[in-house]
């Protein structure tokens, strides 16, 4: 049985919290945040504490709070020589203190408070300064039920880059349609099964084998058609960068 | 049972036979293309032609063939009075020779050649200058097992403007994360759980309270660290403005 200490409680700490529950191998041995308070509904299922110096002795302790604050706490920790991971994309593993053995474990995936979150579609990146922590950091990943990758940090960091354009970008886009179409009284609800159909598509086909529309075939006529109808000038100004980055992904733009 | 001649042999015609093939309310009784060769394939399951003038009588004639050629066909046809429909999202209702009674079956999904189709996730939008035509595309839409929905032509142009945004831009935002993570030999595969949730979020949330991310918390401190992550001038500018576009609809940023 791996032992943990989860530090924080965010969305992340707390579906973490909840994912160990549910495992044999991983036993959450108390649960520290600056304010305890925000634990109390957990505080019969594990001690809970605002305590650094009350924190107890485990096998890992898994930091999940904001970017920003992640150094400093990683410096109050009354210990050294232990293993000690943070769960963020993009802050360097050096920036946890050097006096502890220093790792990640970056889930992939976007958590929100309120949805239910099943770890078999979580991929767990995870990263080591010293390569003995990584077996145990595998453990407790794939005790989640989660798939697991050894990455670098130059890795992660185009990972959590890469998250920002399929995931933030992609849900603007979700939106501008949005907007469009509530704007002429039309339902967004039609879009999306196309919505779903787009992201199902690259499942076993290449994003750039997937392209279709106006942009891919250069149809010319179509994109002045929409052009004309977007009033929203910022709108328009997403169309045609975007129109403008298929076009050169499809060779229909000298570069 | 309604009889239906099919014009045209791209990916919307073919998927429409195959579609009408399993049902028992429509029976599919010709198909024409310019080009008779095209449909050889099919010439053992329905009668085929090449030749206008040799068109059967059939309750319904849908013309699915490009954007350019609706027009033209639809003045070709050698008869009046009849009811024919196209399937096209930016094509007007009144581009079908006003000889004819004039509607449209437009199914808002991406269809590929290959991809199989399951038009239970296909809605159909149907649009008919005469009432009376109505009850008939109705029937032929359910006979496929699609949601259908009565629209008007605005309400059709603007979800086929949204189709853009949703489908072909973000498929776009797919290739990006593509190249960007290919480029520091991480996996792109490691984003499809995060691109798949992306998608089925917003089914009971909207896109605005789905939002995620630095731009929406306007954490400047890691868009500055992406800008500078990001080598690529294009993709560069298309983090400026989708990162713009979210901030103004989040109200960080004055309109």
């Amino acid at each position: 049985m791996i032992s943990v200490v989860i530090l924080g409680a965010g969305n992340v700490a707390t579906h973490l919290f909840k994912g160990f529950e549910k495992t044999n191998d991983v036993s959450v041995v108390q649960w520290y945040n600056r304010n305890a308070s925000s634990l109390q509904p957990y505080s019969h299922l594990v001690d809970v504490t605002d305590n650094l110096e009350a924190l107890k002795d485990a096998d890992l302790y898994i930091i999940a709070v904001s970017d920003d604050a992640i150094s400093e706490l990683s410096s109050s920790l009354p210990f050294k020589d232990k293993l000690v991971v943070h769960t963020s994309g993009s802050v360097s593993v050096y920036d946890l203190d050097m006096k502890l053995k220093r790792g990640v474990l970056y889930p992939l995936q976007s958590f929100s408070k309120a949805a239910k979150l099943d770890f078999d579609n979580v991929p767990i990146c995870i990263e080591t300064i010293d390569k003995k922590s990584y077996p145990l950091l595998k453990k407790v990943a794939v005790s989640l039920g989660s798939p697991t990758k050894r990455i670098n940090s130059d890795q992660r960091r185009v990972l959590h880059l890469a998250a920002v354009f399929v995931n933030n970008f992609t849900n603007q886009l979700y939106r501008i349609g949005h907007e469009i179409t509530e704007s002429e009284g039309a339902e967004f609800d039609l879009l999306k099964p196309l919505i779903k159909e787009t992201a199902n598509k690259i499942e076993d086909m290449s994003p750039f084998k997937a392209q279709t529309g106006p942009a891919k075939r250069n149809d010319k006529k179509t994109i002045k058609k929409h052009l004309k109808q977007l009033d929203n000038e910022h709108h328009k100004a997403v169309y045609e960068l975007l129109t403008d980055s298929i076009k050169r992904t499809h060779g229909r733009k000298k570069l």
